[in-house]
């Protein structure tokens, strides 16, 4: 265990999976050091960023000299080299194969869809002065609906969380999933209140954290409001 | 460790997927019993199979009642309760981590991108009879580059394998999708010296189980090359 070494992570918080990190971190009191870095002012690019991660992504993790990318694997490692409570990242090899099996399906499922939402109503428009595109919108929105779907009826069929009775990394990286829609105003678990009760165990389970990760999100969702 | 006891799964080794799962079995000698999903039969469709895996995918592992669908979970955990070489995922954590790091990159990139063009080349035209959408084709192949840039550029830079020096579940997720297009009769490492040794490399890491996995795509290969 590593338990009392500074991690330094590379993050924006109005990206979703950084966001997840920087809950993990936060709530479990894991020694850190947050620098910012903000991708909609391209600072993901500069050469200085690029030489510590060529694929100008966020969010990037050093510890000790290790360089790791791919919020999954940051998340994962922290669990397991820092002193955290063991339902983080469960040791025991089928708790923690629930974990890599939803871990798995997150990335092409919650991930792409819940993301593909935000990008049409918020991105897209804010960087071209554009519209939305309603036709692919509707289609984002069936995807997505699918998924949620799919979350309820698989993961949170028999149990609390979605691997199980107590909260774990897979959560964190769905919840500010699900959350990123709402920069544009739009509550996509309006009409599911199971997930709806999920979500708000998992923010009573890391507390203030969770706020705290999203003011930066709060504040676009505000100041998209203001606009209408 | 669970040595000893068999291991049910289910598979169809045309998915790129199923056939990792199979070459770790059938390469490092796990006990397992395999039993055939035909998706072009829709057995994964039967009501039996869905109460087994209610996403109705392959492929499916049944290890003494505990049933775990994702690859790439299946693959951890194998290599974790079987008693099979350290190397395939190794404990250390810096190097589990770029295992884990590569495997959560690999969802959204080698597997969607491979896969696209293996769709669009073999599947969709064999399932509604129409020529190949060349438009969406040409777009798929230079996306494709970009992630086998990716591959060469930063994971092989400075190392044998995807993950390190030595073969893990990582090289086993990547060579499979890699291969898929193969059934068009397209060999998208024609132009990509680097990775083909990877892919040699890797192949000499599994042995004959690399042919066994992909007898099945070779034949589609022979056909597609008789019609033209």
């Amino acid at each position: 265990m590593a338990t009392g070494r500074l991690v330094d992570v590379y993050l924006d918080l109005l990206s979703q999976p950084c966001r997840a990190v920087y809950i993990l971190l936060t709530c479990t009191k894991i020694p850190h050091r947050v620098h910012t870095v903000a991708l909609r002012k391209g600072e993901n690019k500069t050469p200085e960023f690029t030489r510590l991660n060529p694929m100008q992504k966020v969010p990037v993790m050093v510890d000790n000299g290790f360089v790791l990318t791919e919020s999954d694997a940051i998340l994962k490692y922290l669990a397991s080299t820092r002193d955290v409570p063991e339902h983080w990242y469960p040791r025991q090899p089928e708790q923690r194969a629930r974990v890599d099996e939803y871990t798995a399906w997150h990335h092409t499922n919650t991930r792409l869809r819940a993301a593909k939402v935000f990008i049409l109503e918020v991105l897209l428009p804010a960087q071209f002065g554009a519209p939305v595109d309603k036709t692919r919108l509707k289609r984002a929105l069936s995807e997505l609906e699918d998924t949620l779907d799919k979350l309820e009826s698989m993961f949170l069929r028999r149990q609390p969380f979605l691997c199980g009775d107590d909260v774990t990394v897979a959560d964190l990286l769905a919840v500010c999933e699900l959350m990123q829609p709402l920069g544009g105003g739009r509550d996509i678990l309006k009409d599911h209140p199971q997930l709806q009760r999920w979500m708000s165990r998992v923010q009573s389970a890391v507390g203030e954290s969770f706020d705290k990760a999203h003011a930066v999100l709060y504040g676009i969702r505000d100041r998209h409001r203001a606009k209408l």
